[in-house]
């Protein structure tokens, strides 16, 4: 699983908010089964080479926002739901994060054409049904 | 300006983040002239309604990223500058985080359509050389 994990110590974003992240893409993509179990907190922990309270924080905000489901000494179970979920969200967020998402990557020198492309390619998979 | 900027205290990224966040993806949109003035710090401060060492932080993370020039008493000027500028970015960090951002919105309740839509708008937007 932390091959889907990728955790950068230089961002400004929590690191327990970017595994939640991470992990909040995987549910939406339906990547788990309901019922499916995640790793342990701490052999994510070693796994991630991170303090294990950073993953507890990680699986107790996706545990609050209905995910999964933390059992003492039976780790955490990915719930079976559908969307949406808490928290909401307006679209005018989403449009907003998404230009300074490529305002970002333009100036960090990503073209154009290639942003273009990757958003194209996110909009057939979303009409697909998938992330 | 302030009507650019909204600052979510809620969130988990740094309110002086948030500011450079919004003002970058202004500066790649080429809202301002080089050359044109940014509101002093205590000004944007009074209308964030936020601490000025807030909005110094950001104006000193834009400066460094060179988009910006601080100059003492006479305030931050737009740089005339050419993209890229710092920080380097990669295709794959802006995919992975789109795919966040995608997966956030639908959890929080945003429809496929309307977000396939955005992406769609943002592509023809990028291709016409905007943002």
């Amino acid at each position: 699983m932390t091959a889907m994990l990728r955790i950068d110590l230089a961002s400004s974003v929590p690191v327990y908010e970017q595994i939640a992240d991470g992990l909040r893409a995987e549910f939406v993509a339906a990547t788990f089964q309901p019922g499916e179990r995640l790793p342990t907190v701490r052999a994510l922990a070693i796994d991630l080479g991170i303090h294990h309270n950073t993953v507890a924080q990680a699986y107790r905000q996706l545990a609050a926002e209905g995910w999964i489901e933390l059992r003492r000494h039976h780790g955490a179970m990915v719930k079976p739901r559908s969307l949406p979920a808490t928290p909401a969200t307006s679209p005018d967020l989403f449009t907003r994060s998404l230009r300074e998402l490529l305002a970002k990557a333009l100036a960090g020198g990503v073209s154009r054409g290639l942003l273009a492309r990757e958003l194209s390619n996110a909009a057939r998979r979303l009409d697909e049904g998938g992330l």
